[in-house]
């Protein structure tokens, strides 16, 4: 697979009212994906609640997606579980499927304890799929595992035949300058910081995921035509806007704030499982007001990309 | 169900040499647990891998639990995953199959955010087996969940009808003191760190799980003895052998470490899984040295209980 | 020195109206300590809010307490400040003025990386007073520092010649323990988790510094008294009025809610610093009123020590 | 004071051989900082070992600086202790000499708990120097001090009249970034992560405060001409020089790390204080070897700046 370029969408669950997933919206998001201008989708992911899911619902998830982008645009289907065995399980149906990459994230009970630990965690759930690319998910806020990733693709790039690169969601822009650098660029080291897309994009990002993609990519592309117009000034006037939504957005929980404008944009996905807890009335409406404040909405909808 | 006495012993995972669990050696491990005057074994939780089974996995090993004690001792079943979907089917098989009680750590990809989100959260898992006693597992080091558990035990009691009560694993005794007096010791609160029995005897406890208990429960009987005829220097001297064992333990990643003293005392259990790692041939052996400089196999093997 | 025995009152810094230090409420302070019982007082320490403090001000409250106590009752004198040299000083100022021992936290800036990096900075403090028992101050939770403490033992007692023993205040028992057993019993280990001192006392301890004896030692010495005859579950259950008096308290800031208490007990020590506030009016209601709920004054009032 | 454009040096302490701070050498790093470049230094902060050094020693030191500079360069002067009422006798000395501004970490032993709290101490520290202006030091990795800094800006603005603006050392570049739109740039936010300079670039930073500026001042200047000429790929290349740098260094306890290479540029500064700890004499020759592997000496001598 060749490197990744523009924007992936880490999509969110869908339930039915009954709680049950619901398969059938599955179709409409993909489409809105590619209206949108992404790249591709990531799916099961930590937005897409992937470790509230059953195996089952997981697979049928990840079909649905191949199935409904019939490659028109990209799936990564997130593999990642705290056993290693359901991983491989998981990673073998997505190959199976025709799934475009894999991704996991560390087991997440018992926790890696160094790098070698950690590669070799990983090459035992990507050898289940050998025919498929595979990106490590590095989200040290959420699993508490802080590796250094240039000493994981330096040990990674020997273990996992299959290794295409890093989902990269931390700020830490230095090193991940030096995931980009490393051995020339030999890695696709997506980013995963939606907020912080510009300074990535200097650095040298080319690829990004993030779950905020799947509502306002508009902003975001228009964030990378700027960059690469060389209109700095307008580049970062652009980017604020996404800042300004994520500090609306973390006054709330996150996943159930976003799954909230994805109902104001039209998507019904119903409520997410616990520990996860749907935002109440009021507080979807004071948060519609303060994106509203900060003119999201009309921001996103009126963004022409050239 | 009674509350329980005694000392409940969270054991291992056994694994045949093809990585595939072990389940013929269980009848053996539950008779050493009944021989060792154990009053329980706690299963599938921490030590037990739990979270790196597959399900299938998990009640393959219940249903062999189960049916080894025959009800000569009790079968405490950890039915904690990342996915409450799935600890629901774990609960309902574990009722089925007449396991003693359920126990569940909270949910620890997305964690609980508050006491009434750990309540609901742990009530949606105890409903899937509404005949059977719910004990909630509370272990915050490593789950990253530390709720006030008196909180816990005041919003439960009303929304979990089967909660009998807590594996308390912290070494916070002045909450679990707290716990234990809740409404008059309205709740069961099992002690879970083996290497502070005897002050939590000094506060209540009255049955504690722990995984030590696999392998040296002569050790703790004869404290609780001792504690218990009042004699508290030697209940003390007793105690430190634990201390000093659990030192030289926790030199070395402890469940490998605990494992390897398994094998030492007879029982072969394999290879745990990634990403734990057994000892090495040479970290055994230094481990073993340990252990035998503190005589610790002579210490457990020479108790006498009255 | 002979090894601590009883209580030592953490006492509380005063100030006066303008926010200058109090120093003439001392001498009532000590009087107070002694006729409570105390075998001493520690000073200038977390909750003296030496940190808070000058050094100026640190000396000259040395100096009152120690004339104050006209050796009738034992003055331990923290020294602990982010630069060594600063704690110098102070341990050189406490040695000159007759203070019968010094004790410091670790360096809080710039935290000690090893244990050997610990020892050397804490031997660095003590050689300032080479005629004075030091005690090494261990509390983790505050100053992030969390070193195995027998191992500090190991390596301090070569490299500081007035080690006297630690001042012990985390909750983690075994390790407690493990420091009393270290060479028998060669240092003074002093316990400093004041809800936890019956579960202490059950494998070993023998003397406590804590916060709570300022203004509840007839309570604790009650404990002490109860379990020395070997009455366990009165123990427990005079201990329980400790716990429930500390879960009142850490529902509003700690420092701030105990000097609350001192005032309710008709010592009036004015502001505490910033960053540290005083309760508001309707806290401190709020508080009284909790603490009248569980009769705590009337417990602490009532107490007959043999 | 208007806002401070380009490098800000966050200078090293220097130390003679019998530990006394090293005076003489101030005028000397001083003039290294103007032929560098630089715009001014920020003294006695982490890098300066302000809280290892004694309120004396700090003063002295600040007045040597502001001597030396002359008005030729900025000084700033860091005069944050764990008590507020030492930070006020810094400040209102540093007025009294002549510094062009001063700053201030949070308290560190006992921590601010909310904005308001932090900023009710803050404004205590900078009302001692009513005509100087105060820039927050925000370094949450070091102090455990994590407040939003938007929060603390709009709270700060009104209780703080000399508030000028943040040091802001954190790799959080989308709150950054909302610091620069506060108020359309009311505020002077200082970036202090020098190996993100350029990411920091692209969302707005125009000054910055950092100590490889010390020691590597060209390599940033260039990188920024290169920014504002709009050679983005040119100006990430020189940025990853910055970033292979401190990866060398981080194997290595930073601050001592990078006065090794003070040394190795000429400039003998002593043994750091405990717990700070001198590189070994093979540690340094290891880590020059690393820093020639990457060709640093080399690139930081070479630069042209237009």
């Amino acid at each position: 697979m060749n490197k990744i370029k523009g924007l992936i969408a880490a999509t969110f669950a869908a339930y039915n009212a009954d709680g049950s997933i619901n398969l059938s919206i599955i179709p409409a998001i993909v489409d809105k994906m590619i209206n949108d201008g992404l790249t591709g989708v990531f799916i099961c992911g930590t937005n897409g609640e992937g470790p509230n899911l059953t195996i089952e619902e997981r697979m049928q998830i990840a079909e649905a997606y191949v199935k409904a982008a019939n490659k028109r645009i990209l799936v990564l289907v997130h593999v990642g579980h705290s056993s290693i065995a359901e991983c491989r399980k998981l990673a073998a149906h997505a190959e199976q499927i025709g799934a475009d990459a894999i991704s996991s994230v560390a087991a997440f009970y018992f926790k890696p304890t160094s790098v070698k630990n950690l590669v070799n965690s990983i090459a035992e759930i990507a050898s289940a799929a050998p025919n498929t690319p595979f990106y490590y998910y590095n989200i040290p806020t959420l699993t508490g595992v802080a590796m250094d990733m240039v000493d994981f693709l330096e040990q990674a790039e020997k273990a996992i035949p299959t290794l295409a690169g890093i989902k990269y969601t931390a700020s830490t822009l230095h090193e991940y300058q030096a995931c980009l650098a490393y051995k020339n660029g030999k890695f696709d080291i997506l980013f995963g910081f939606d907020e912080m897309l510009l300074p990535a994009l200097a650095v040298g990002a080319k690829g990004a995921i993030g779950s905020t993609y799947t509502f306002a990519a508009p902003l975001y592309l228009k964030v990378i035509e700027l960059y690469e117009l060389g209109k700095a000034e307008e580049a970062a006037a652009m980017q604020l806007n996404s800042v300004n939504m994520v500090r609306c957005l973390v006054k709330y929980p996150p996943i159930p704030a976003q799954r909230a404008i994805m109902r104001m944009e039209g998507f019904e996905l119903g409520n997410c499982r616990l520990p996860l807890v749907p935002l109440s009335k009021t507080d979807e409406e004071n948060f519609k007001a303060s994106l509203e404040e900060i003119d999201f909405f009309n921001i996103v909808n009126s963004v022409a990309i050239l």
